[in-house]
């Protein structure tokens, strides 16, 4: 047996879990501060419930792990957290409305790997179900602003509505078979140039008048309220009417500080029927993917549970990896020369011949929430602080019985090499800060 | 397509997730506050290294979901959290030690469902590889006493050490192939009557002699020291004195106000090398089931790994399932007649025509920490509070254009039913208490 991960999974050593759960765990409180509760669902599914019709689509289940259990039942591993959420208020049919949950956990995919793309990652998302009113959808695009100002990142969040790009394609008389196809290159003029995407939308047959005035229509610029009035007079039917309708509530939900409506943005995904958004770190050059995306997707969970019941749903999805990538690229720059930490411990006891007493030590530490930990391997000094220091630690405490009779010990700090003999009350109140 | 969950999986709806994060979060806490550092292993892994030869054993792996990846390799859902540490031990041979890590996540096992037994379940444990000291078993003992202190569950933490049982039953001419059963036979002490027991060791072969001295091993009774005393004469080889040496060590570290030297405890994996301790409700009529376990492996993470390099380990384990079963059985004895929650909001804003103002209402309650949500259906007051109620959020305010003129809004507590007029800032400080 040689020693391996499987493909396209990852370990997470110690150093690599100090900033993700905390990224996490912001997410976590800001999803609870805006009043979604946590739902969890199984990493197993039933693959009959995970495939079946407006579920994934067949992409999604090229690329899902199946397996069958010793009963020969077919399961498989989720691959997103939005068809279990359809199976849940499926099972659930006295769930109150608006049903507000979200999730955080692992899905799979089996998919090609890239820098960037893992088989096992995390999604974290936040979804209503049951509202049709754009407050939903504002609420959406609030909580994506507090959740980019409490993790210090200079974004902008991008918003368009499908209805409105529908309504422009209508007016061009694109075909509706032809429509996804269209949207999809839409999307791609952020990162491709012009030229590009004009021509593959000739390539995929729409006529060279239609495309002229396509580009004309998404070269509309100004103010988002500029940008609303001038399409109002540009795209003349009702479908691009409601979508503008739509794009102007949930503007009137929200400061506009940092939200930009922008009509190249489409998000690729066919089920989207009203509001889209995306995030963006401001400074693109600096990191250009998106770092969070939603919208709303009026058709899906009703579509999957094909009843008569309509569930009109809105959600929110961010990125922890390319958020992580993010803070990694401010953090470095801002702290180029960094010892990095391998541990969350705060504190490392050296006990010289004082085992008891350090222990009495470590629990007026832990009471007073530090993080600490001690000696085990009965070493000496030296190798204690090189231990320490090799783990990151910044601080130890160094307890030899002659500072324990006088009721000190000696506190030394690992980056500035500095010592002080201190009490444990003054150690506490030192590290505390 | 039927709406269902795979056999033996389970969906946690808002309500069930409101216990269930704060126990984990309390573990991760207390598991940091004692040195340990979080490490994050894959869900999926290479069959190969879960199946190979000192890892799971011939059970485990009848029970272990297995599957291919569209590039036929061989893969398998971990079973535990234990044989992964061993191969990131083994993978990372620079890892200082002691190499103290936490790890919290699911594990899987396609085995037979019963009460309680699930095939997705989560699996929280601490281990400390590469320290003899017992210093390193204390800690996990006095660990496990600040867990159970933190939770407010009055527990007792049974001691025992498999180097004693082992000596015992050399000192009974028992064959070494013989032991592992024996063991097991007196970890069923605590369940089945004394007569059972002999029965099913006599019919294992073991005869009527040394069945009764074991018995009368086993009886041995008095506080910690006086039963470390009393085996000192009754068993006289050296493995049960470095068995005892062991325990007079590890008691030593601790303060035994509820920890147990017991006789009887042997828990059943074979890898087990010295201390064993596991957690237990102190009024075990109520909850007879362990709450939390562990013990010392010297030879697993070494054997497993093939090399040349040994490394001790010794670790705890924490049951999420027992641990919820007994807090909820507590809370349910305090207070019988209780509102379920069915979601973590606190307060519930009902705008009547004062959306706007109620949307910045919320933001001072969420920038004051507050777990708010507010209407999003245009709904009347009655049919909104009738909605909170379902959910069991406790307040909710009431906001109209009267009040917003005189700067305040109603607060009702949805319990008792009063209502009050007071300022956004009263407010607040209200819910903050």
């Amino acid at each position: 047996m040689e020693l391996l991960t499987a493909k396209g999974v990852r370990d997470f050593a110690p150093q690599d879990k100090i900033a993700r759960p905390q990224v996490v765990d912001l997410l976590r409180t800001t999803f609870e501060l805006y009043g979604f509760s946590p739902l969890e669902t199984p990493i197993i599914e039933r693959l009959d419930v995970l495939s079946a019709k407006y579920a994934g689509g067949a992409e999604i289940l090229k690329e899902t792990f199946r397996f069958k259990d010793q009963g020969e039942r077919d399961l498989c591993l989720r691959y997103d957290l939005t068809v279990p959420l359809a199976r849940f208020v499926g099972m659930n049919p006295s769930l109150k409305m608006p049903f507000k949950r979200y999730a955080i956990g692992h899905v799979f995919r089996d998919g090609p790997i890239k820098l960037g793309r893992y088989r096992e990652f995390m999604q974290c998302d936040a979804d209503i179900v049951g509202a049709s009113s754009m407050l939903a959808d504002a609420l959406c695009v609030k909580m994506a602003q507090s959740v980019f100002e409490r993790l210090g990142l200079d974004v902008v969040i991008e918003v368009n509505n499908r209805k409105l790009l529908d309504g422009i394609l209508d007016s061009l008389e694109i075909p509706d078979s032809k429509k996804v196809e269209v949207i999809l290159e839409i999307d791609k003029l952020k990162k491709t140039s012009l030229q590009e995407v004009k021509k593959e939308l000739k390539s995929k047959g729409i006529d060279n008048d239609a495309v002229e005035r396509l580009m004309k229509i998404l070269a509309t610029e100004g103010s988002n309220i500029a940008k609303l009035e001038a399409l109002k007079t540009l795209v003349n039917n009702r479908t691009a009417a409601d979508g503008l309708k739509e794009i102007e509530q949930m503007l009137s939900f929200v400061d506009e500080r940092n939200v930009v409506f922008s009509l190249c943005l489409s998000r690729g995904l066919a089920y989207y029927t009203g509001p889209v958004f995306e995030v963006f770190l401001r400074d693109s050059r600096k990191f250009s993917s998106s770092l969070a995306g939603g919208g709303r997707y009026d058709k899906m969970i009703g579509s999957y549970l094909r009843g008569t019941k309509e569930f009109p749903a809105v959600g929110i999805s961010f990125g922890i990896e390319p958020i992580l990538t993010v803070l990694e690229l401010q953090r470095a720059e801002k702290e180029p020369k960094n010892t990095q930490r391998k541990t969350v411990t705060e504190v490392f006891v050296v006990p010289i011949r004082t085992t008891a007493a350090c222990l009495k030590i470590c629990d007026r530490l832990r009471n007073a929430d530090i993080k600490c930990d001690l000696d085990i391997m009965e070493r000496g000094v030296s190798k204690n602080l090189e231990y320490a220091n090799t783990l990151g630690i910044p601080f130890c405490i160094i307890a030899g019985e002659n500072e324990l009779k006088s009721k000190t010990v000696k506190l030394k700090d690992m980056e500035s090499g500095t010592e002080e003999t201190l009490t444990v009350d003054a150690v506490i109140k030192k590290l505390k800060k």
